[in-house]
Order: C-alpha cells, then structure tokens, then sequence
C-alpha cells in the first residue's frame, strides 16, 4: 500500500520539499483518515515529531469542516510550548474556544490566527480566504480593530460576513476563484474534482458581494 | 397518543399558562422531534402562530446542543419582523452567524441575545446559565464592554470562559447547581434523569472555578 | 417552569394515563433535551424508575434520526434483566448493533424489534411505519422469513426498501399520510409545526411507490 | 502547494503506479477533504475520469466513518454502468442502503462488497478487516450463506460481531494489528500517528474474542 498522505512520516518528508522550495514556514493539517483514534495524546505525538523534524516552523492547522476534528485545547496547550511551533490557525469559528487558547497559551510566543475574515474582530491576527478577494479591506478591518476604532470595525466587519460566508462554507473554493476573477485578480480553474460554480450558484454569490456594497 | 409536547397547539397552550402564571415574555425553542422535516418554512409557520396567539411576547430559542437543530438564518430574518417577537436567544456559539443576524434585522426592534457568558463580548445582549453563578460578574462584563473599555473586558470575559463552558456544554445543569450551591445560592438536587455530578466531575469542576480565581 | 415533558416523573404520569386508557403496553422514548448528560447511568437510572412504576409493561424505542441519541447496547442489555421491560423498538439501522443486542439479551424474554421496514429480513419482529400503507405486504414478508423461504423475501425485501424510505427518513409523516390515502386509508392532516406535502415531494413519493409496483 | 493528495489528477497517478507495482484491481476512497463541495456531480465527475484513465479496473470505496462522506446512491448507480467500475465497497453499515444498491445495480455485472464481517450474512460479498485475524471463520460464514444454512450462519455471524467491531470502530487498526499478533499472524507495529493500544484497551479486546470462544 503506498504511503498514507497524512501519516507523520510523509508529513515530515513534505516539510522538508516545502523549506527545500523555499517556503519560511509550514501549515500543518490535523491528520484525519482514522478520526475516531485521533485523541490528544495521537496528534500531540504527531504534531511534535513534525516539529522536531521540521527545518522550518510549523503552525498547526485546525479545520473541523474539512476534517472532522477540533484539534483539542489540551493538545494544542501542550504544543504551544514546543520551541518549533510558533502558531495555531483555527478555522473553526467557535470563539470562546479561540479567546481560551489565548488565554492559556500567552506566556508563551504563540500566535492564534483566526481561520476566517468572518469572526476577525475577536481574533489577534487572521489568515483568511476573503483576503484574496477583498485583501485591502480585510487589512482596513485589522487597522481598525488594533487602533480601538470599534464602532468603525463592527460595520466593516458586519458588511464582510456574507462574502465571506459565500467564498468558504456556502460555495468554497469555486467561488472564491470566481470572486478573484471579478475583482482582477487570477482566480482560475478549479482542480478536479472540486466543480465550477453552477449559474444559479454564481448568482447567489454575485449577491452576496452586492448587496453588501462591494459589486 | 397524547399530544406531542412541541406541537404548534401545545405550545400555544404552554404560552397561555406561562401568560396566566405571570410571565412577561416567553422564550419558545425550536421544535426538534422530527428535525429532518423542520425547514424554514415549518419554523416560519410554526412561530407565526404561535407568535400570533401568545397573550405575552415571544423570544426565538436556538439551541442546537439540545435540539440538533439551527434555526435558520432567513427564518429568524423573516420572523423578526413579527410585532410579537421581539427577539432571539442563540446559544449556538458561531459568532459570525449571530453577528449576521444583528446587521441583517438591525431595522427592525429585535434584541439578539448571546445565549453564553462565553462569547458576550461579541453580541449585544446574553442570558446565561454562567449568570446564576456569577451574576455581578457577568453584568461587570457587560458594563466593560457598553462603556467601551475593551482591555478590562478581555481579561475579565477570559476569566469566564472555562467556568460557562463547565456549566454548559462540559459537566451541564447538574454542574450549575452544585456551583450555586458553592456561590451561596440554591442550586439544590437535579430532576431525574439528570444524575448529580460523580466525584471526578466536581473536582474538575472545582478546578475550573479556582483556577481562574473564582474560588 | 413547567415540567420537562420527558423527565422521569412526567413519563410515569404519562404511562398511568396512558394505561388508564386501554393501552396494553407502553413504548418510551429516550430522553433527548439534555443529550450531552444522557449516558447509560442516567438512562438505566431513568427507564428503571419508569418500568417500576408503569402499570404496564414497557417498551424501550431508541431513534436517533429524531433523538440524536442511540440508547447504548449495555444499558439495553441491563435493562433487558427488568422484568416490566419486555423488548426494544430500534430504529436507528444499524444491523449488526441489533444483531448483538439479540444475541446479548437471548437468555431474557426479551423481543427486540426492527423499528423500520427496510430491513425487516435482518431481525425477528418489526414494528414499522410502512405497515400502515403496506401492511398486507409487510406480514408476507415476515412470514417468508419465518418459514425460511429466503429468495422470495428478499425480492419482496428489495421491492419495499424504497417505499419504507420515502415514508420515514425521506419525506416522514406527511408522505405516510398521503400514502395512506392513495391505499384507501384515513392518513389525514398533518398535525403543525410539520407542513403537508409540495408538488414536487409528492411526485417524488409517487414515483418511489410506482417503481417498484406498488401503484 | 504540493498536489492534494485525493485530487483526480493524484488518483489517476497512483492507480498507475499500483497497476505497474502488478495490482489487478484498485480501491479508490472517495475524495473527502471539501467534503461541502462533494456532491454527485463532483464525485460522478472524478471517478469517471479516474476510471477511464485507470489501467486495472476500479472498485468504489465509500467509507463515511473516515470521511465523513457517503457516497450517495444515485451516483453509485451511475456509476456502475462504467466498464471499468466493478463494484462497491461499501462500510457505511446501512444495510437497507446496501440492498437497495445490490437491487438497483442488478442489471450491471456489478459487486457490492459489504465493507465489514459485522453484517456479512446481509450482503453478497465482503472485503473485511476481521478476516486478517479470522479468515476461515469468515470464508465459513460466507459458506454457510451461500448454501442457505441460515441457521448456522447467524450463530457463526452474531459470534463475529463483537471481534469485529472491536478491530474496526471500536480500537481500530491498533487492535487488528494486536490481535494478528495474538493469531500467529503479523501484525506488527503501527504507522504514527496511530498509536498502540494502551494496557486496557488491550484488555478490551482480548475480552471481546474471548467471550465469544476465540481465545
């Protein structure tokens, strides 16, 4: 059987062709294929043989929509304290569980970054989807929030939670290529066996730009 | 066969009782039993009439912990504009859905209530279990967050995140009554079949009040 | 606050009114609301309480598609031993789970019943919402399991699978009632929040009793 | 970024090189990873082109516990008018779904492989983790079907659940390993992230095959 994708060798391995081609740092996917032993102590064995190994640093990278699996506070607690881990992106949107890694990872130089321009306002800092869309006005979004212009940041915020929604959850990759394509950037084809957007569904997404003020 | 409990008829019957026993307002949650069936338009129809015959107002209750069940956003849009429901309480923790919600019926005189100390940073309003426990807590938050001082803020809503989360989601009701207890109120025995909390459990329990200083 | 319609006391009340009534036999659902507490302790806890005080023997009913809860196997086979607790209704159609629950309570006089006509030929008895549109059919195909004529049930098996579907998972109550009186029976209206029919469902129905030449 | 690993392009690769490593036949996961945008469209999409660019033929392979994702019915039934599509293995567990696929499919030269010994008796043919521990014992079961002795064939099959379900949902690849060991097979050590199996989950399943006269 050829080696599992996601197993900890061929991670490590995968560490190594991405510093090779020059990457700065490594995103680090939850393995999932056999979720149901996923269990702490699983993933902190894991995520720490990654980053012993690793020439780069790692950032550990929680998507329970893609995956199936929150990567647990108690494992990402512990691995905060690794000297090669410098971050967690989580995508998850639950943002007590975020604000509580905050809390009990700050001794450490550890990094949270809101998985999604949707929640950013209650983050520190964010990778985003949208960003590739609506780069500028995500940036004006951080600047708001870092400088205490809340009142300024809730109607911003409040106007990016639709396209947001529409280029991840609701229609995903295709739409945010179609949106790229509309704002002048290269969005592109999709990879197989991810589809194009149906009419019906390029529609709904026009929408959801336009009827927050951006189309 | 009796009455199914969450009927329409039966729930216009409770909200009589609840009208005639002296309540000012009635919190209805979603029906849940046959959940596959309930789509926007069985909920906009069930809330409608119930709305229409309640003698007090309605608040939304949207629970899917308990329920398996969101009520969707364009219901909860659509029935913001009925005069008699004044509101929602959402307890399912996505922020950037109930940040939604706030912006799309923000026309309309509609109070969307966080329904966790959890996350109360990031509504308006919250009725929260975590409010039986420590109520003058949760209104200092409140007070922070209304006057704009957001530092103080943060730190006190992460103080309060692991002792809400314990009595919710992780150790629920059996775990609230016990924490009254420790707080001077009266929690007193859970109804059957709730069971009282196992040793192990009010231990960690106990942890999660101390250590954030409560106890 | 009025009684949770699914405590303890509220089933006991439930089942003397029930026995009051004529029933012969009562069939108890799982408790749901609080479905993060439910576990075999406080179900064994609850149904042992309801068997001691029902005036008539009980019937246990797991359904998860309504309750988002399977009644563990342990608890059913502890709860097997009461001698008020005559057999289970499952309808969750996990096959090999019924399997070993009959294998398990076999020494018990213990029935335990497929709650769905989709795969009726797996197990002993069904109770089954189907029977109330194809009840002629369903008891033939009991009887050809009983009698050991295996190629023919499973042809009649096979011909059932897609109707049993429509009326339950598929489209529910609403569709079991419009087949009832497509076959000459009283289905009747459906009692709100459930919502009769649309075109589209209904032909849908239709089509999955005609292919297989029922109508 | 590197190839995902389930894309189309990826697949077809890797059936290449199976069929020059001499495998007669590929089984191809369905492609999980944005598992929203995984409709039948998309999943029709992929496994036709990887079946016509596949040089040994191909067998489906639907497995919800690991991916999240069933793949639905009707994109199975297109599926299997494909001429290098051969079959179905399907460990979903649904054995109504399952028959209705073998009922549909019928008129193809089409195998539907029940993905589990846990309900073997219920389906044709069966690809099963049991059978590394116990292969004889499943080829009797498969025997015993075969010829129609239906008794002895659910006493042999309701002694193999509980081993089953041990080595595959229970403890998983770390227990099917362990027992190998136990049988004089080998099974050898785990590829990390799994883990072995701790002191009492080991006694857990020794239990499970002792109890039913294995060990």
């Amino acid at each position: 059987m050829p080696e599992n994708p996601t197993s900890t060798r061929a991670t490590v391995q995968l560490t190594e062709k991405m510093a090779a081609a020059g990457a700065d740092v490594v995103l680090v996917v939850t393995p999932c294929f056999y979720k149901g032993k996923m269990d702490s102590r699983a993933l902190i064995q894991h995520f720490t043989e990654v980053a012993d190994r690793s020439p780069v640093p790692v950032v550990l990278y929680s998507v329970p929509a893609n995956t199936g699996l929150d990567l647990p506070l108690d494992a990402v607690v512990t691995l905060s304290q690794h000297p090669n881990i410098h971050g967690l992106k989580d995508s998850g949107g639950d943002i007590s569980r975020i604000s509580l890694i905050v809390h009990k990872a700050k001794s450490q130089d550890f990094q949270v970054l809101a998985g999604s321009a949707g929640f950013l306002m209650a983050a520190y800092c964010v990778v985003c989807a949208l960003a590739n869309v609506l780069g500028r006005e995500v940036c004006e979004l951080e600047r708001l929030c870092v400088s205490g212009r809340w009142q300024e940041a809730r109607v911003l915020q409040q106007r990016l939670i639709e396209p947001n929604a529409a280029v991840t959850r609701k229609l995903g990759v295709p739409a945010l290529k179609q949106a790229m394509d509309w704002f002048g950037f290269h969005g592109g084809a999709c990879r197989s066996p991810l589809q194009p957007l149906s009419q019906e569904e390029t529609l709904m997404l026009r929408k959801d730009f336009s009827n927050n003020g951006w189309l």
